[in-house]
């Protein structure tokens, strides 16, 4: 009889990071291990012994297939570092304390790089006390930004709403054009890496001709070379839309974001990004004189799971099942990751590799995958984002709205009513 | 042999005003007029002579399914006020003039409260100087405050959208929730309706506890009593989600966003909104020191055809229908509205009704509707606006986006490369 596996999500949500907890679970019980736990929000939350038994909440396969198609942490997430082991012991005993009353014998963690960190310490001191636990990482992140793998579970789907959601900006921005200037400006997330902000450029087709200056983070960023650029576009055309990285920054290293005012950090001391498109927009206005419009996609291009692609939640499910079956193979200390077999036909196969490779290392865009003038992405660039933005997972509508499933809300009253008193 | 058929649009884009824009064409097609132009820009580059044979652009069936789900004005549009006719009769001679070259029988403009006004204009112009055209108005605002139609074509769509992002925001929220307290404070179109901000409502449901706090422009806000409120429910719950209206008014009849910093009007004289909840953030973040986000739908609400409602993109299409068959009927200086035949199931018809008690009538929340405390709606309200959000368009998916019809690209050329070099 096998033990127990237990699951964490941590760091920034996506829109199919369910996806992958659900591929968890389906293997994990099909591969006959006794229970699945799921930690209330990550490694913090499992340290206060907040955990659920997922079998109470995925009792049929229809509720599956909402995990799949809800957005967000099911199981909620934190932004939380463990120390080095040598700087607390304490932390590391407790919470192999902890995974020995639940009999664990699979950690599975879902994140990006800050998590590959915890899956890396966590397997460094269970190889040092001889543990039984193997503990796998499971990659996820919107920003793409995690190495060896060829992309990360979350980035295709919000690539997906970027560039819809670019379409339908500049739909709306072009029937405005008539005898005035408009300049609309859109913020995209993404700290240190541009791969969001370039998808952006899907959007030009047949229909659409896209956005006219991206701005990635790979590159520092003048903005009077944009202004400058700005201006010029506007002599030749009425409506101009650009797209820029939350984390530009100028030749200085200061974040433009950082010239619009006050902005704070978070536990990994990363700067909490707002306002570079506002920024932008008011010194466009100053200085040119046009109408402007800044547009921050904000958290909704992490959570739009009623767009997802689906190539990328098939795929973060089959990470998720990918990870149980390393560990329960014997596997610990690894990441899984996608790599791609081919591109024309799409295909991607799993794989595993070596966490300590992975952790804290960043994948951002080539320079070679950027324009010369630094303000577009290539041709080359699009064929590598387009496979992944592919297919549709149609929602579950019920009266209207897709529905998810939460671990909020068990006991439903059909009597109560739905508006307040 | 009939003359001709003229349609414009008018005024802030939604995501079914092309849907109209196709049933007019259709309709036009079908009762055996000649032609239907298409004014580009409105009324205000009809008298440029900017417009367009329709049959130019929509040559086959399928192109008019993607005018249907193209959102923001296909033709563009303006914000352009006529004078009042005996101010500048020389306007009034060269449009009729203009009408009167191009053989126009009918004259229907798609839009809200400033283009009903236009359509009262040239119908009593034309009632005055016995020109043969006929004046139809075809609702068309996201802000549902037009009067008499029981709701306006664009409604729905951007309703559904709103719901839809309310419960992904929601999800993405809840997740973030261990140990620190969060506020999320979105903010959403309409001036001084609160139609679409009590649509955010819709999102509470058995898997989502909907937004904490719902203040629409109706009622007077009250900045301390906001913060209170959130102190409050912040003592009981850690994430709280409050949805106001951009147009919230303190008591003193000052726009919240207008404490934020400098706001630019219109042709109008309307005050371009902005920054209402990015203000109300700073407030909460400064008196409650907690974590906050503020998230503006920005202009997806209006442009998200994507998630268009099914009954929404039939309505509206059926209504730009019903305004040639009205005026082929001999009807003028009317619009088309919307009766609501029954709740259940819902039903509706087209009605027509003159204009004259239409224009620059706004239609706003009764006080009923909005719950004793004036911070959500109640049951009657959601009741009102639930089966406008229901069914889906299903996009026309290319290469994974969804495809439009463009008045702007026709010749699309293949060879070239996508990126950009």
């Amino acid at each position: 009889m096998k033990g127990n596996v237990i699951v964490g999500q941590s760091g920034g949500p996506t829109a199919v990071i369910n996806s992958s907890l659900a591929g968890v679970f389906k293997t994990a019980m099909e591969r006959g291990f006794s229970k699945v736990y799921g930690m209330r929000y990550g490694i913090q939350g499992f340290l206060d012994e907040q955990y659920i038994n997922m079998s109470d909440y995925i009792k049929t396969e229809l509720d599956l297939e909402l995990l799949k198609r809800t957005p967000s942490a099911f199981l909620g997430t934190c932004r939380y570092k463990l120390p080095e082991i040598h700087e607390d012991k304490a932390i590391y005993e407790r919470i192999f304390e902890l995974l020995d009353k639940l009999d664990i014998e699979v950690f599975i963690y879902i994140g990006g790089n800050d998590s590959m960190d915890t899956i890396r310490k966590l397997s460094d001191y269970s190889l040092l006390t001889g543990a039984r636990q193997k503990f796998i990482g499971c990659p996820k992140t919107i920003d793409n930004d995690l190495a060896i793998t060829d992309h990360c579970p979350g980035f295709g789907s919000s690539a997906k709403y970027i560039a819809t959601s670019t379409k339908e900006i500049l739909c709306d921005a072009m029937g405005f054009s008539y005898k005035k200037k408009n300049v609309t400006i859109v913020e995209i997330m993404g700290r240190n890496a541009g791969w969001l902000t370039g998808a952006s450029a899907l959007s030009k087709s047949e229909d659409c001709e896209g956005p006219d200056l991206i701005y990635l983070p790979e590159l520092p960023f003048s903005i009077e070379g944009f202004v400058a650029e700005i201006k010029k576009l506007l002599e030749k055309k009425d409506v101009v839309v650009a797209v820029v990285s939350e984390g530009i920054k100028t030749e200085e290293g200061k974040y433009v974001c950082e010239y619009a005012g006050s902005n704070s950090t978070d536990a990994f001391g990363h700067i909490q990004m707002t306002g570079t498109a506002s920024y932008l927009a008011s010194v466009v206005k100053n200085e040119i004189g046009c109408k402007t419009r800044a547009i921050e996609l904000s958290t909704l291009q992490r959570a739009a799971a009623h767009l997802a692609s689906r190539v990328d939640v098939d795929e973060a499910f089959n990470v998720g099942g990918a990870c149980v079956k390393a560990a329960d193979e014997g596997a610990t200390g690894m990441m899984v990751v996608i790599d791609r077999v081919s591109d024309d036909p799409y295909q991607s196969s799993t794989g595993v590799y070596d966490v300590h490779r992975i952790a804290n290392g960043e994948k951002v865009v080539p320079r070679k995958w950027i324009n010369k003038a630094g303000n577009y992405v290539t041709e080359e660039f699009l064929d590598y984002v387009r496979p992944l933005i592919q297919g549709h997972y149609q929602p579950v509508m019920v009266e209207g709205l897709p529905r998810h499933l939460s671990i909020h809300m068990k006991n439903y009253d059909w009597s109560a009513p739905r508006g307040k008193k």
